[in-house]
């Protein structure tokens, strides 16, 4: 397929780039305003506890503190982002009777200065009924466990289940059949800018918060919901946001704490949170034991595939349900399963709670999948890639009533990454000389965006409203957040290619709710170039409409034309000459509506494309590694990765997500993790917690493969997330090459090595 | 006429009332950027002069300037309103070659603080070569009179004419026929907020300026224009402004320093006027020559007028045109001239430019008008409310082509002040006593809005769009601008009427060109109310027919009913029982669009309603004084007032209106005047500058008569302007009735009193 585009596909500079070079660019915490009053959370020190008594008198009584708060005093409404299922919402503002790890949140203070905020909190006395803690998910399920929440069997909040296909036969009539245990940790996003915002309270009511958020649509409603007013009467404003991954999309404590203390005080109150605060007790990635079984014919076809995960949620649900259900989809995608089960649990414990990562739920079922492909491979003496090939999912290939493939390059993917490092004799090579050098693969696939509606919005998954004007410029405006990924780069291209002009000549207005038009669902599973890139296309359709008629009538023209917007002008496809300028055009459809500004909505709901994505991302990626036999200490050397994320928008965004994830999976692979003991972190600190810093990465190439989606803006799909997953399973299936050591938990530190090669 | 409102006519506190009473209301020299620059202007110490050289080495060099510009420094290109006439334009950011007034703004400092930007003005060393200065129209007029500007003869640069019946025939015929020469002063618009601007400059090159301005669109238009930029890449938002009278209604040339200094420097640059700066160079009513002569039936009858008026519009054009039109306008209105002929004269001088000021060429007009007529009434022995009442404009009322009257209640208001104030016994009183206290009367009419594009807008004359929310909320989106007359609070009252909702559940956005729809012509000649009023009725009308829609379906109704939309419910009019809540309603609009937000744009533009305006004012006054004859001062005892503003939005605001109208008409009368010696203005103080204070007031005693205007929003016409004229010409009848010298001057102050009363 070949296209003619003018501006996607083009390395386009990130119009933030400058502002956060030079400085300019103004994040939650450099926020001020007059009066305004810092905040600070007092968490609590046990993992689980009655909470007998608070007293916050001396608080009260610091000089300087304008307000104490706990549970009791705000209005005790719940929340939760699966508005979907109301039961879901556990969380309370702070805590109500009991508290559920170390670090949940018990009072919060306001004071004139950060000291006496952090004073202050260390003066509220609170007195505990210490229960007993649970600390992994099969004591959460044992007989007789305690329950962290009141009304939840086997402390087991949800369970998820797909069932397709008779694995029964799929195992009976299999070759092989592999059965393993697998055993993931949970990861910080790491995210670079700890959480802040600041809320202020007009005279009349109405509050608005300035937030480090993915989602300001949910912000808005979840606030709206726990301070018990209406949704309109708040405003939330994204400024710049450093990073996000998954970590930032729901209603955090301190965002109700910052609102509900400034209609209190009159004042704005402002929390930031410390990477202590961040690394002790907020989000992460899910920790999963997971039992896979999977069922092979001996010339290398799967059958089937019982796939069973426990999910460490720790003391809430946060994103829980979404990762329950995208490690069930993806444990049973990207090959073709003609069978397959899949149960889901997600479990609470007395830990930090875990929410949306990166990847959500791929990563750790994809650490399974690949690494019994690559085990599978083994036993069954046929090349991985060669397997992979066999077994690989098609376009067209459809599980009844829940998706459908689109578009999937992940063939050509294999192919590519086979061919570009010499797969074939490198495999061989390092498998039979057991030295030190490994060579192995993970693949992938991702969702382009969600297609089920958890969140129960009442408005268009996403929309946009688009102005232009007959100076030639455009006006943007959107919910759509950048967290740092690019999106308003990316925008400002679907525009500009849709109407024919520069991404200079577009103003962007973003993710105010007050302004951009309702709604857009935020930032999270790779939605955003997708959804709203589509929504855009939708407002320049209706755009383009009233110019192509406004040039028809000054033309006079054929009714057969086809008409487009291209290179600054408005002309007959077939006789370009023939045409206005693009600003000359808008003048004259402003002039046939007798002045009327050229505005138009458009919108995006995933409407037909089943209940999970309407479009899959696809890869492979092969890692090169060499194992140090006295440390221990794996260096991975490359990473090749060939991916299909439809057209790419923008190249330098998607080589930028790409590196970005190799860093992440690097780390998932090899080096973070929290180190616990008795429910508390003891590495808070990016000293103790170890994240893959530039000198840490690997030589990286990369391939995309040409592939075009029949429904994503200009072909695109995701490109954010999925290539987090390949990384370390390519990185286990590697080690497993150069020291035939298998290892199905992670993280594969050091240690874990030199303890499988018997050396400790 | 009978209306049953829920909101309209009902005192509504303003909304920006608590802001302003508690500090926390911001206006533009309370905002501050990071590394702000303060800016300030070098002026023209002499009137009239040619620049030889200007030496900005001194002030470069000072620490902490960062930047000196002159109008060689700018990209030299021409301004002004009235972009309908290109020609008109004669205005330059900073002077290019010549000065033309003691206070031309000659060049501009940036400097890290205020002291230094003056120190630096000082060091700034400019050659003038002096040039003959002219002071009065008759001087400029004159044979051989230096050309102010070297292309317009006679220094008059434009005059208009007004011209039907004959008026030879009128004075042929007449039984009284009289001439005179008025003469009337400038005064300032002594808004509180002087000047101020914030500019920055985005790293992606556009602008944001914050500006105490009436009219941000001509500010985003102008400034674009003379900064060489596109529209669109400008964004001006108006912050809270203290009021501005006219006076705020260009684009002023600090905004352009403040903008291009920003552009420049990559700095915030902020500009912000002293009173000094304010008095002596500020812009402010035209002072004119006036000659009129009218004839009379011995009956009273009007039979024509020949008017002919001098406008002294100091060194540039400003708004000129537009007040030498209503001049005319104003002098051949408000009593039935079967002829009239009018000649204005727009007349350059070497003063500080003249430009709109409340009332905008009407005050002059009726001063000279309202004078005459009583005049008249003297000589011909009828009472002057009889002579008018004759007289006196009805609805129906039509000059050919230029303007027809749609509600008139001038005779209501006429009757009104007659009994009110025990008219027939007082006037007879005190006329025959010509003791100390006098009883007179002024009338007035004006304009509500103006039906005339000189700015040459592409755009509708005015915008909004209206959002609403399930949740009972509603979001109104404008460019009208509040300047303190309270037309927040009274589009908000119109919005919540028309949709039964209440001013609490709305929410405003005013007044950003990058956010609110384009476009608002800005708040002059009483337009707000009457054009935005009428905007947002068009944008409910929208909304309405939706939820009405959704009504029918929802209630099966039959088709022959109306709906309405009042105190929170959407009901079948004849049925009120049958209905939902106005939310639930626009819950099923939504749903019924599967989810698209409920948005309605409208527009008003005043087509089909001539040259002049779609709606007039009416309106009667009757001062009392008390003169003591010993020191000449007049005192103005009590003003008494009938007027008809068609349906009164918000009485209270109506009546603020009419006290700050009396408070100026009282000034204009009485005290206030800028006393220049060779073109430079002496009193340049607020002590020295007589703006009538609190104490200075008059008792007041006012009613509004009852009209409903066919083209206004429920019926509303002007209230914020027509008011200032009907003072001067009631002060100086009961001066005249008291004392029996009759002035055709103003000010009236207590030396010519003295004067007049041969005791000086």
């Amino acid at each position: 397929m070949s296209h003619n585009f003018s501006i996607i596909g083009k390395n386009i500079p990130r119009q933030d780039g400058k502002a956060k070079v030079m400085g300019a660019a103004q994040f939650a915490d450099d926020l001020k305003l007059p009066g305004m009053l810092y905040g600070k959370i007092l968490r609590s020190p046990v993992p689980h506890a009655r909470i007998k008594n608070i007293d916050t008198s001396k608080a009260e009584k610091l000089l300087g503190v304008k307000l104490v708060i706990t549970g009791e005093d705000t209005p005790k409404i719940n929340f939760g982002n699966w508005r979907l299922v109301p039961e879901s919402m556990d969380e309370y503002p702070l805590a109500i009777d009991k508290v559920r790890f170390i670090g949940d949140e018990v009072a919060a203070v306001a004071a004139i200065d950060k000291d006496i905020a952090e004073e202050a909190i260390s003066l509220i006395e609170v007195e505990y009924e210490e229960l007993p803690a649970i600390y992994s998910v099969d004591d959460a399920r044992a007989e007789g466990a305690i329950k962290i929440h009141d009304n939840v069997e086997n402390n087991t909040s949800l369970s998820r289940t797909i069932h397709y296909g008779d694995v029964d036969k799929a195992f009976a009539e299999a070759d092989l059949v592999l059965e393993d245990t697998f055993e993931v940790h949970a990861v910080s996003h790491a995210y670079m800018e700890p959480c802040s915002c600041l809320a202020k309270t007009d005279l009349d009511g109405r509050i608005t918060i300035w937030t480090s958020t993915q989602t300001p649509y949910y912000v808005q409603v979840l606030l709206a919901q726990t301070l018990g007013m209406r949704e309109n009467d708040i405003r939330v404003i994204k400024p710049f946001v450093g990073g996000g991954f998954g970590g930032k999309m729901e209603l955090r404590k301190w965002e109700f704490c910052a609102a509900f203390m400034s209609k209190l005080t009159g004042k704005p109150v402002k929390f930031t949170l410390t990477r202590d605060e961040e690394l002790m007790a907020g989000r992460r990635r899910h920790a999963m034991k997971m039992h896979s079984k999977i069922a092979f014919r001996k010339d290398g076809t799967i059958l089937g595939k019982e796939f069973t995960s426990f999910l460490d949620g720790g003391a809430y649900n946060s994103m829980g349900p979404t990762a329950a259900f995208l490690c069930g989809n993806f444990g049973g995608f990207l090959y073709r399963f003609p069978s397959y089960k899949y149960n889901g649990f997600h479990v609470y414990t007395n830990k930090p709670p875990a929410g949306a990562m990166r990847g959500f739920g791929a990563p750790q079922a994809l650490f399974v999948t690949e690494t019994q492909m690559n085990m599978a491979a083994e036993q069954l003496g046929i090349d991985p890639i060669d397997l992979r090939l066999k077994n690989a999912m098609e376009a067209g290939d459809e599980i009844p009533g829940v998706t459908k493939i689109h578009s999937c390059g992940f063939k050509e993917c294999l192919e590519k990454v086979r061919e570009a490092t010499e797969w074939d004799k490198k495999r061989k090579q390092y498998s039979e000389e057991k030295s030190n050098k490994g060579i192995g693969i993970g693949c992938y696939s991702f969702i382009s965006g969600g297609a089920f509606n958890w969140f129960n919005t009442q408005y268009p998954f996403t929309a946009v409203e688009v102005r232009v004007f007959d100076d030639g410029t455009a006006h943007l405006l959107t919910m759509a957040s950048d967290i740092g990924q690019g999106c308003d780069t990316v925008l400002r291209q679907i525009l500009a290619e849709e109407l024919g002009i520069k991404v200079e000549d577009i103003r962007l207005t973003a993710a105010d709710t007050a302004v951009t038009p309702q709604a857009d669902l935020g930032t999270w599973g790779s939605r955003v170039t997708f959804m709203a890139g589509n929504a855009i296309i939708n407002a320049c359709s209706k755009i383009k409409e009233q110019l192509f008629k406004v040039l028809s009538l000054k033309l006079n023209a054929n009714v057969i034309h086809d008409m487009e917007c291209k290179n600054g002008r408005v002309y007959l496809k077939n006789r370009p000459d023939k045409g206005v300028e693009f600003k000359e055009a808008v003048r004259l459809a402003q002039k046939y509506n007798r002045g009327e500004p050229l505005v138009a909505y458009g919108s995006y709901t995933p409407r037909g494309h089943g209940l999970v994505t309407p479009a899959y991302s696809f890869g492979a990626q092969v890692a090169e590694v060499t194992i140090d036999k006295e440390t221990g200490i794996v260096k991975v050397d490359k990473v090749i990765t060939a991916h299909d994320c439809g057209t790419p928008i923008n190249p330098i965004a998607v080589e930028g997500q790409l590196e970005g994830s190799i860093q992440m999976g690097l780390g998932y692979a090899t080096s973070e993790q929290f180190v616990m003991k008795d429910g508390k972190t003891l590495n808070t600190t990016f000293l103790d917690y170890k994240v893959p810093t530039a000198l840490d990465m690997p030589e990286n190439e990369h391939y995309t493969v040409e592939v075009y989606d029949p429904y994503g803006p200009y072909g695109a799909k995701e490109a954010g997330e999925g290539l987090v997953s390949p990384t370390a399973p390519a990185i286990a299936d590697a080690i497993s090459c150069a020291a035939n050591v298998r290892f199905k938990d992670l993280p594969i530190t050091a240690e874990k090595v030199l303890k499988a090669l018997k050396k400790l």
